[in-house]
Formats: structure tokens, sequence, C-alpha cells
């Protein structure tokens, strides 16, 4: 029995596929909603030279596995790590030696029908969650890690650049942490929603240079990267939250003369990602643009590739 | 009655200046031994568009100011602060907004028979030290600035570019935390200083990618900084602490992606340096590759570029 799966290789097709055996340790579940990422984007822009199904961000249902997990309503972890290496033995399984990533790297994705996951990825959707919602916990995750990688005081000066899909969840965890926030945005729909959140938003115009205790880099570009040095005061902190296109310059003379640091951050907690899904402390149904289904989903990759647009969601 | 100075202006000449005259709060301070600094190298290619006298490094004795420092033999901080912005209101005085630096910045340099600076940035130099251990205080503080920015723990795994000047100072300061420390080195002299000190000596090909906790670049190169990148492991801090010529690039999506921390660090604390050199925990003298007069600076600096000479000294 084949099974949809929206595969990349050097094109986006929905195509027919062999139904997935699970190996030891996986189970198998059956995708309710799936979430277009950028990195979605940038890998059909031939990031980590990826082919075969893609998708990382889903809601889904156990169909095969452990008993305790059949029919239950899931989000996965996307690092499918070995537990043996160095860095698995600290702890530090997102960054694991011998990792494969699902939909990115060495593993198939979910836009699917049916796909394979460890069971140890797995976390049960709270009840209280939609699918539209639980859908958004892989990349709040990520927004979190900003938290978790860098100590925001209740007294820092935070401007956030690039507000996209994960530029506003991280507006969105940062505004928890008290400090005063500025986010630099251009856009109209993302004004609004700022504004509805209660985030300042403001031009880069307004805030002036070398003024600010951290500043969160999400645009992924190497203006906005410029535009971060310029932005930071000295000893503050700089976090870089999305892979950059190309190679930017960064001006490491800045960085030792104003004794800079600069923090990488990748994939984050998804426990913490659920408790402020859970208790309605970020809003992820007005970010969302549009739904498609799988069988539209050349159609949804396109429209997500679209400048402004927002989270673009597939549903089974 | 004129005074000597090495001073640049486009070129590099030992000039009559006025006797200088202090300020509010300043000592006037005979110069006894100067040390040429890399800054001072790269000020003559340009490096701030600085002309005026150089010189940054010292030892000397007051000859003006509070009766208490008067003839005493000292030291000093390079970084001449408001004591009213921001940063020095949080004690960050080295990265004052309206900042003056001793021989680089706004501020005539130690270069001379006699030269300004506050009673504030003095350090009085203990009896046991010699000048020729005691000019050394500057960059040794900047090496602690290291293990003051990053804590370094016993069982890291460390690795030092750019066994120069300011990278062997910082080696030794590194040796100290007991962790497991590798430098890697090409040049015969340096190897053997630090086989001397009990100092891992390797060669790049020896280290694998992706194994260092914490790398320490002082090579001031861009292809120290890519080095670094290979280095050090998913998770490790990279610590900057060379200015680099031009703008080197740096691949930030690798930051990212294997959550490096990259931390800049520039000037010291003195009183950690003076203790160090107090207790005969780090080998200046070895460093030493000559010594000239005040009025050979001009041969002093020409020594002081060719590859690989280590500290060149200038005695009044």
């Amino acid at each position: 029995m084949p099974i949809r799966a929206v595969f990349f290789d050097h094109q986006l097709q929905v195509v027919q596929c062999a139904y997935p055996t699970p190996g030891e340790g996986e189970a198998l579940i059956r995708l309710r909603v799936g979430g277009i990422c950028n990195t979605d984007l940038e890998l059909m822009q031939g990031y980590k030279r990826f082919s075969g199904p893609l998708g990382h961000e889903f809601v889904g249902e156990v169909i095969a596995g452990p008993e305790e997990w059949l029919g239950r309503r899931v989000v996965g972890e996307i690092n499918i790590h070995c537990g043996q290496c160095d860095l698995c033995q600290r702890g530090i399984f997102t960054q694991c030696r011998q990792r494969r990533v699902l939909g990115i790297m060495n593993y198939d994705g979910a836009f699917a029908d049916v796909f394979r996951l460890p069971v140890q990825n797995l976390h049960l959707v709270p009840e209280s969650l939609a699918d539209e919602e639980a859908v958004f916990t892989e990349p709040l995750a990520a927004a979190c890690q900003v938290v978790e990688a860098v100590h925001i005081q209740p007294t820092d000066r935070v401007v956030l650049l690039g507000a996209g899909k994960l530029g506003l969840l991280a507006a969105q965890v940062l505004r928890l942490t008290g400090a005063d926030l500025s986010v630099i945005v251009r856009r109209e729909r993302q004004k609004s929603l700022l504004a509805m959140w209660g985030i300042h938003a403001v031009g880069r115009e307004d805030m002036s240079d070398a003024s600010a205790d951290v500043v969160v880099d999400c645009t992924g570009r190497a203006e906005g990267f410029a535009d971060a040095l310029d932005l930071i005061r000295p000893r503050g902190t700089l976090v870089l939250k999305s892979t950059y296109a190309g190679i930017p310059q960064a001006d490491l003379t800045r960085l030792v003369v104003n004794e800079i640091r600069v923090v990488g951050s990748r994939c984050g907690p998804f426990g913490a990602a659920l408790r402020l899904l859970e208790q309605r402390l970020v809003d992820v149904r007005s970010m969302i643009d549009a739904e498609y289904s799988l069988d539209e989903a050349v159609s949804a990759f396109e429209r997500a590739s679209e400048p402004g647009v927002l989270k673009v969601l597939l549903r089974l």
C-alpha cells in the first residue's frame, strides 16, 4: 500500500512512495497537520543538498509502536540522535555527532500520509491544544532556545530583527521576560500582530546605535547581522537565530574591540513550548496565513515562498 | 624644555615635543621601559587613523601628581574613561563610551621622555618585579581577560591559535586553569618556548575537527578564524583575542547550526596580571627579543615588524 509524500529532488512533487517500515525504537505516525518552515524553502534552494520527503513541523497520530503511544496525538523532536557520542553523553542530543534530522538531513520528512520517528522523540499533545496550535511546537521550541541559551534579564533592552515566522515567535517568548523589547519591522501585517500582542514595533531609524543589551537576529541576512552589530552595546550579547543564506561578512574586529558575545541558537525545548502553548502565553493562531491539503503541497509551498507570508499549513 | 617622543604621522620618527601639561586628575610619568605591541604596528598601517606619540605598554616613574605617587614605579591602564556614561556606571570602564586610549585613540602615547595619564589609571609595581617584567603587565592583563570573559573548566579541551606575543601570554594563563591545552604553532622559537613551559605544541594537522570545547584565536587573521570554526565542537566557545586586519568572512550559519558562542575580548585586569607576574606563574623574560634606546625607536619598530619576532622593548 503506497503512501503520498511531498518529495523534493531538484523539484517539488507529491509522489507515491512505499509504505514506511519502522526500525528499532521507531513509531509510525499518520500526519494530521504539517507546517512549512523557512528551512523547507531553503532546502529547495539547495541547502544541505537535501532530496527526499520534506517536512519537520507536524502534529500526527501514532499508528504503530509501543502500545502506550498507539492512537495518541503527538509532536516530535526533529533530531534523531545516537545516544553514544560525546555530545549525547553530555545530554546535548540536538547536536549529536551522528544525528539525522527529520526532513532535513538523512531522514525522511513528515509531509507524507505516514512517516517514521523514534519513540524517544515524541511528545504527547495536551487535549486542550488544537492541531493548528500544536503544529507550532517545533518552531516555538526553537524560539525558546533564545532564552535557554542566554539569560535575558528583566532590565535588559532587547532588540529583535527579522519579524518573520520564527521572529514573531521569538518576540512573543522575549515579551514574557519582562525585558524592554523592541522589534524592528517594516510590514504592516507584522506591525499589527505585534501591536495586538502589546510588543513595541519600531523602525530601524528609531533605534540608536550601540544601545541594546541583547540583539536577536532572526533575519538570516547579512544586512541583518550588520544592523545587529550596529545596535548592540559594548559587552552586549548578539543571538543568531536563523541560518544565513550564503556567507555574510561579519566584522570580527568589532566583536573583539566591543567585546560582543555572539551566541548561535538552533533547536529548542519541546516541553517548554508545549507549556507556553497550553497556558495561552503565546498566540500562534494569528500567524496562520493559509491551509492546503497534502495534494496541494506544491501550491502551499509557492504561497509560503511569497514575501511576508507567515505560516502555511498542510492538512491531511 | 622639550621632550623626545616616538611620533607617528604617516611615518615614524623620534621628534621633539613640548613638555606635557597634566590636566585635572592626571600625573606626569617619566618612561622607564616601553613594549612594542602588534597594535602599534597596526596603527602604523592605518588602524584608527592614529597620528601622535605611540605607545601603551610601559613602566614609568611618577614625577608630578599626588604626593603619595611621587617617585613611585607604575604601570597604567590604557583606557581613559569618563566615569559618567552608562557603561562606566556599570563598572565597565574599559568600554567607556567617551574613552580615549593611551597611544591608540585621542590620547598621546607613552613612548616619550615624559607623558600624562590619569592617576586613577595607575598601578604600583611591586618591588620584586624588574622593569622588563612589569612592562608585560598590560598585555598579560589582556591575556587574563580570556579567563575573565569565559569560564574555562579544568576538564575542557582548549586549543589556542596564533602563538605570537599575545598568544604566548594567553597560553601561559590558560595553562594555569589545568585544562587540556594545545597550542597550534609552526615556528621553532615558539615551539621551544612552549616546550619550556610544559605546554603542548601541535600542528594544525594533529588536531581533529569539531573537538575543542574552547578555541582561543589570537591570530588576527581570517584563516585563523576559519581554523577556529573547524576546531570548535558544537556548543563550544570561541574567544577572539586579536583585532583582525581587514574584515574576515565568518560563516554565521555554522555559528547557528553548531550553536557556537563567540566572545570578543579586549583589555583586562591589571591586578590579576601583576599577581601572576609577582608569583612567577608566567614567564615573560624569555619572550624579550631585543632592547633599544628611545632614540633608536625606528629601528626597534622595524625589528618588531619582522615575522616571528616577539617582544621588543624601548628603554629610556
